[in-house]
């Protein structure tokens, strides 16, 4: 099986992906969990179907001016529609649906068929006043989903999903053109045809889309060998309330900031990204996954910097700690089943047969030269069959009363075991205050010649308000990374939930810079408010002509008017 | 030699480099030049030590306060200092100065000696309404140092030679911290007793400093194998006459859009880069730079296409045209001498000698199947050794009449053939047309999965107004370049000379966001006026709280009143 056999999947508004991969939990993880005090909880989750939503808050004429624009059926307010594009897949978002919280559906969905009728709608939306919500895959975890009402007539999902198409392969120069909408898996099944890959495989690849891997910065689990999403995109068209900016007129060139990675990571802030261009890749002839074990993180972690510095680098490679390693998430059948102790190192390595056997040989000396014993491709190809298995977990330990949920960041390499025990104290301590003390398990999972990615996965029975209980260990645990200095993510993105972190972390200064670029391309700021940084006070600008939102000394001050 | 042996050169105003390497032209070339119809210009260079300048145009109670804060001997307003900060290194900007036109020189230089020293410039020039150029070696070809003075009180050049520090090495993440007055050849000196080398060496080496190779988005000649300058940079700190701006919590990261990429390339009009932190790597154990020749143009550029997609990618990778080929610029000694013919590539090979040896080995193989002929290591040793004297022949060629100058583009690789057609043809029509006729050389000094750069060397004899002359070809060039889609500068960046045709390649909505950036940064617009982007037609905002600058279809509106 490769990426491109994977069908594509439409999401059930709370339970993960295919339902032919829906997994239950062996008994002796339910016999663990109750030694954890996890009590399963006494309402089951609320039936979507059986949700009542408000009506639309949208006035007729409004809807009616949408459908004349968008054509029959491709403006939707009944109640599937609805709650099926509510909020996203954190945790949180998962508790509050499955709770019967609607409250942040949008009021219709709208399915536009062309780069043109996007930008028409965000003129129409700006004129009545419309937040819009861009939205391609629905996989964001933090809260990207869920902008701010507050000031607006209303809310739509500007869902993509007919903008579909591959627009064009340049198989001299190895670059592509994906329309926003295509869904990850059809895009690798469409290049595959012509001897293609894209090589992004993140972890929502079963759901997610070619417009959300921009507009969220995302990075697959193949990052050493194929490059983060951003490093893919060469070019790039945007469709804002005031026309279309088309970025990318070179690989790379001294013509001014990159304003490619302005876009990229601006979560539907500054338009809605409608089509990308991408470096593409052959198929590669040959894979070869390969397991490692490591008697410590640490010696593992400088065996992984050792690579990436000074190579040769693995396609894929990632190193779990001890007691992710103990639990092997990639094959629940055998959780909690033991394996061979100390870490598991994956290192994956695709190409051509010459490649692949010149660089695992290289990879392969350097890894048993820093102490890694090498366990052959079993645990290899077990983590690459079982890559997208591991969220599927969430929903049975949620039904049984587990709070899980993940969080990662990414720093330096001198930083970086500072950081991963600070971030696991921090959720610990927290957790562990609350009478639920967590399992907290950890990976390295995208590697940088200057630094790395952590990712935790965080476990523990759920108290009476599970929502509120992970919000307080979050919160612990970004006051941590900011202690250290590092990023608020590595890969999930900004969305309302980083959204104050993510302001610390940049300073106000950025914050005033992308404000002020908000303001340039969504002068109205319809445009996913409150996502990414916070709304100005007033949408328009105050009558002394400043923005009123921040002095220079980075304070909020107070509006001179509000708009 | 290595590049760290190089000195630091304080150039002539208007003559290249190191003194000790100034050329002169053999006679062979001479008669080459009588044939192309080049005639010795009537009136020599004027002495730069003779010319006289204005009385700077600031007030002494400025002059007093920017004593103050910078301390004895750091406020220059004498000839000597305002001469050797008029404008940069193009050649219509040493024909101007040869002439004795002074008009772009600053009426002060100053010389901070911290960050904080800038920031509090900043904040005194905004009060004072004076322009700032950011300068650090000067050596801007794309008129980035001659800002628009219209508007403002003064203008004063803001030397930030006094930074020159290593503030950091992080020898694990593989990192450094650099402050932007420090001279490339003494960053490497310094890095080099580390073990560790940044791998940049643009053309402009000898004279170039870290802050401009950030502000200006810089190529080196090794960036196949060490990256661009953008690449490198992990971190940086931006003065700014609204505080500090400090970028880079992590290598990568989600967090909102790249904006470290927003800074590098903004070309001192945004902020003041202070200093970077960028990724270095140890300094390699062996270089072996060889020669091969290919039978046409279009033979060697499918065989660069070839080891950038499918590897193994030499250091260094280049490829000249027949005509660049038969000149030889790297060697002035055997101009005009004949050679292999063909067309020369020059591949490089740096790391260790395990690693140089394998990638010499697949990519010797590749080259040779796409049709290369090996030439051996003397012309890939004539080639490194010759590399930073091409620029030294400008003076001489200029002395002797000769019309000289280069421009550069970068595009995909199914339209590099396009493009290079396109442009030659502008350029020898326009300059035939004057009477004349250029030799226009050209070559592929960067490479990428998806496209190259295309370098172009340009000369003819001068007509009575040689900057005129340029000007017009210069902009058929532009034109072409638009024509085919390409960017307007691979690495020589936007300056004032590009303004209008970068404008019209990102559009009006990119000038747009990146004008409301500087508002945000920079209220006053003092900082590097009119480079990169046009002016504002007022430099506060309007009454009704708008810019007035560009309406919402992207022609210029009136402002409706001048600040």
């Amino acid at each position: 099986m490769t990426e491109s056999d994977l069908p594509v999947v439409d999401f059930h508004p709370y339970r993960w992906g295919d339902p032919a991969h829906r997994t239950t939990l062996p008994a002796a993880a339910k016999e663990t969990l109750a030694a954890f005090g996890v009590r399963t909880p006494e309402h089951p989750p609320l039936d979507p179907a059986g949700l009542v939503l408000p009506e639309p808050a949208l006035d007729a004429k409004l809807l009616a001016e949408l459908a004349g624009l968008l054509g029959p059926g491709q403006v939707a307010t009944d109640a599937a529609a609805r709650v099926g594009h509510t909020r996203g897949w954190s945790t949180p978002d998962l508790l509050k649906l499955r709770a019967g919280d609607v409250s942040d559906a949008p009021d219709a969905v709208l399915y536009p068929g062309s780069h043109e009728q996007v930008v028409a709608v965000l003129e129409l939306c700006e004129h009545a006043n419309v937040a819009v919500v861009p939205y391609s895959g629905g996989t964001s975890v933090v809260g990207g989903l869920a902008p701010q009402r507050a000031g607006f007539a209303g809310v739509v999902a500007l869902d993509l999903k007919r903008l579909d198409a591959v627009l064009a392969v340049d198989e001299e120069s190895r670059t592509a053109t994906l329309q926003a909408g295509l869904r990850g898996v059809e895009a690798e099944r469409l290049l595959r045809e012509r001897g293609l890959t894209l090589g992004h495989f993140p972890q929502s690849y079963e759901g997610a889309s070619i417009g959300g891997y921009a507009a969220a910065r995302s990075a697959g689990q193949a990052s050493a060998g194929y490059g983060r999403f951003d490093e893919m995109v060469v070019g790039l068209e945007l469709a804002t309330p005031r026309g279309t900016l088309a970025l990318g007129s070179a690989p790379k060139s001294a013509a001014g900031p990159d304003l490619r990675q302005l876009v990229l990571g601006s979560e539907g802030t500054l338009g809605v990204i409608t089509s990308v261009t991408v470096r593409v890749r052959p198929v590669p002839a040959e894979r070869v996954y390969e397991g490692w074990r490591f008697d410590s993180f640490e010696a593992g972690a400088a065996a992984l910097r050792k690579l990436v510095q000074d190579g040769p680098l693995p396609t894929v490679l990632r190193l779990s700690d001890e007691a992710e390693t103990s639990i092997n998430l990639a094959d629940p059948a055998a959780m909690f089943g033991g394996g061979p102790g100390g870490c598991l190192a994956i290192a994956g390595y695709e190409g051509s047969a010459a490649e692949v056997a010149a660089r695992r040989a290289g990879a392969s000396e350097l890894l048993a030269a820093a102490g890694g014993q090498p366990l052959g491709t079993e645990p290899g190809e077990a983590w690459r069959h079982g890559r997208y298995r591991a969220p599927y977990l969430r929903d049975p330990l949620l039904d049984e009363g587990v709070l899980i949920e993940t969080l990662e960041t990414v720093t330096f390499w001198s930083s970086l075991h500072a950081l991963r025990a600070a971030v696991t104290s921090a959720l610990s301590e927290t957790l562990s205050a609350e009478g639920t003390p967590p399992l907290v398990l950890c990976h390295i999972s995208h590697v940088y010649e200057t630094g790395a990615s952590l990712y935790f996965t965080v476990a523990c029975a759920q108290t009476d308000d599970p929502v509120a209980q992970w919000q307080r260990a979050k919160s612990a645990a970004n006051e941590a990374i900011r202690q250290v200095g590092a990023a608020v993510t590595h890969h999930h993105g900004v969305g309302t939930d980083h959204r104050e972190v993510y302001a610390r972390e940049v300073g106000p200064l950025a914050v005033d810079a992308l404000r002020a670029v908000k303001r340039a391309l969504d002068p109205a700021g319809i445009l996913n408010p409150g996502v990414l940084i916070a709304p100005a006070p007033n949408n328009a600008t105050t009558t002394d002509g400043t923005d009123g939102t921040t002095t220079t000394d980075g304070t909020d001050a107070t509006p001179a008017s509000e708009g």
